[in-house]
């Protein structure tokens, strides 16, 4: 280890206990979609301790509504601000940005949950409560990796570009927001769940909508009508064959671990309106997963062709086919090379802090690395404490060992790819 | 034809304008559940100028809710009555219940209807409303044909019950409460619409819910769950086996002409919470058709039998079995011999008046016939004017010259069967 690598390892070792405090306050605010503005007040108020350079609006205009990834769930951002801290380099080094999002999932069936959900408590090196790790176990990582290396007396070249971001959870408009106010980097980490995998590439993907029609009549002669149920079990049987198809052109052995790289999911589904009529209408919908390398456009086209194709099995749909549309939420894929300096920067960092070789995968969900990569042109890669399955479920909780290690790694990461300032 | 049948018939056809008077003011009252009450006003005026024995009740009470058949959609039946009105004979011969319901379905989509559904428009031999075929005009055909009766002069010696009840479309509760306040008769007839057919069987059907069930899990790794929505397809299939198990029983050549004599139909299908994730819980609702012979609770066992034996499909029912459920409406199924002498009598009267053998038939849907004989132990048919294909659809009318012939088949009946006062 480096000796400026040793420094900020003692001082997040010796501080630890702030880790946990920031941690707990964050997650001590219900920080769900609208109601983010508590949650960003202790964000802001780290970023004023750390003397950043710090810029909080609220997402909105016609660049951003317009924008081709726009997509979102509510019309106004008002009281949801973004917030942007930067600390400035001395200049010469590379930049990056750290991008965390600060909104959480709602905790769902309170009875599921053996804590309350906002009350961070702290058992077994486990602090417990909604977004703990998805992801403001991360966001704590980059912000008290950037105050170790201030405490420890050093600056660096490159300027390093906090983002604690609204919506990640309904679509990505903060981020997308961040990019389009103009904040651009060499290179950018997001510190969602990896269980401190190094996730190289991301799985993308958008919600559908499937109506499928039947023909109503009395149920006693059901035999006068055509079941949209029967017809929706032959449509549900082509997506999975469809989901067969896409995933067996998936050759890339960093999915090689994952049964199904890019599922199709059928979420939802509703039809019919009274127990003795045939229904003539059922709608379902899904995720489509998008792999690394496709375009979205491309994926849209094969599902739409595929849809086409059902009237080669069944003449129903000849005449009445299925009804696709694509809504609501969306995700953007993200991959970056192996040998990208972004990739062996991180891989470097890993190595010297924890002595062993990181794990490089790929994730079978989205982040808003695909709109950082995708939209904002900037290489990313996705990184953090925590673990996936534990996202979104009741009793989420965070490993505080992993989360100071990941402090550390993200730490030495910064010193080395921005370089220290003599 | 005998003198009396004579009598009786030049008296209908020179009162054909009564007929169809009253039946436009009968479909003129929009009777849909709730709001009878004026429809029945008609009905009573009319029990009154025939000078009836009224009784007129609402529906209630311990022994009617209590009643393992008693199905309704509602708690209380206020301002809902049922209304019976009783031409007592002179002695000597059989009774009849003639037994009509006043509740109509509602008109559903208003721009379906190419005439205002409650004007009773008529047009080219037809009546057009909702509720003209089903069944006011047969109510119409018992009430002149008992005035056809009784202006020609003649008394019978058997009693005719008339009943003009509430509730047939929600399941049966105003029959059953005639049913319980004591009505008995050596026979009862059901004007339906069979476009005078003799249904001498009718098929029942109850509603049944199943609940399907899944493990949720996130979308992107949705192999980590089971989806309670392609569970539902293998239900579905199980189901349609189940219905072709059903009727390759049926030998009875009255269903010799229908594709499926007891459908099993799957009529509502909802799931999932979710587009991302993998849904756990799908429920369907459904109605399942009862053949003529079949009793409820055998019905119900095999249906229960059924299901257990998804387990033997997939390993996955054996620990999370689908929940069956018998919820809502149910209508019993009704038969009766064709040597019976109520079969006889009608088909006799039919020859008499139309010179032709009648159609005998069964019917793929149930009515208050099936709680008359198996509630009341009364043996039941149903024989009425209209369509079948017109009941519940947007302009529903009926043709006025069958209403006309039913009238008087059904008067030319009473006069055979509670035989001729000398």
């Amino acid at each position: 280890m480096e000796d400026s690598q040793k420094q900020v390892c003692a001082w997040i070792n010796d501080n630890r206990h702030r880790s946990i405090k920031l941690l707990k306050k964050m997650v001590e605010q219900r920080s769900v979609q609208g109601n983010e503005a508590s949650a960003q007040a202790v964000v802001l108020e780290k970023c004023r301790q750390l003397s950043l350079d710090i810029d909080l609006w609220e997402p909105g205009g016609k660049a951003l509504k317009q924008h081709p990834h726009f997509v979102a769930t509510r019309t106004s951002f008002k009281d949801s601000p973004n917030i942007v801290g930067v600390m400035k380099g001395s200049g010469g080094g590379k930049s990056v940005i750290l991008n965390g999002h600060v909104d959480v999932v709602p905790e769902g069936d309170l009875k599921q949950w053996e804590v309350d959900p906002y009350q961070a408590v702290v058992k077994d090196n486990r602090l417990y409560g909604r977004g703990s790790t998805d992801m403001k176990g991360g966001n704590v990582c980059l912000l008290m990796a950037m105050e170790a290396i201030k405490a420890s007396g050093i600056s660096l070249k490159g300027d390093v570009i906090f983002q604690s971001v609204i919506e990640e959870e309904s679509g990505g408009a903060g981020t997308l927001a961040a990019i389009l106010r103009g904040y651009k980097a060499d290179a950018a980490i997001v510190p969602e769940p990896t269980k401190m995998k190094i996730f190289q590439k991301q799985q993308g993907s958008m919600w559908f909508r499937l109506k499928v029609k039947g023909r109503s009549a009395h149920g006693g002669t059901r035999y006068e009508g055509v079941s949209a149920i029967e017809k929706t079990t032959l449509v549900v049987e082509h997506l999975l064959q469809l989901e067969q198809k896409r995933n067996k052109r998936i050759t890339d052995p960093l999915y090689q671990t994952i049964p199904i790289p890019v599922p199709i999911n059928i979420g939802k589904i509703e039809g019919g309106t009274w127990p003795s009529s045939v229904a003539d209408l059922v709608t379902l919908e899904g995720r489509c997963g998008i792999a690394p390398n496709e375009k979205i456009e491309d994926v849209q086209a094969e599902f739409q062709g595929w849809i086409d194709e059902l009237s080669s099995k069944d003449e129903w749909f000849k005449e009445h086919p299925a009804e696709l549309e694509w809504f609501g939420a969306r995700w953007l894929p993200n991959e970056i090379e192996g040998t990208h300096p972004l990739t062996e920067a991180l891989s470097k960092a890993y190595v010297d802090i924890l002595e062993s070789e990181p794990v490089i995968e790929a994730s079978p969900w989205g982040t808003d690395a695909g709109l950082l990569s995708q939209a904002g042109g900037i290489p990313s890669i996705v990184f953090g404490p925590g673990e996936t399955e534990m996202a979104h479920f009741p009793n989420e909780f965070i490993d505080i060992d992993q989360m100071i290690s990941c402090t550390k790694v993200i730490a030495a990461f910064l010193l080395n790819w921005c370089e220290v300032s003599e």
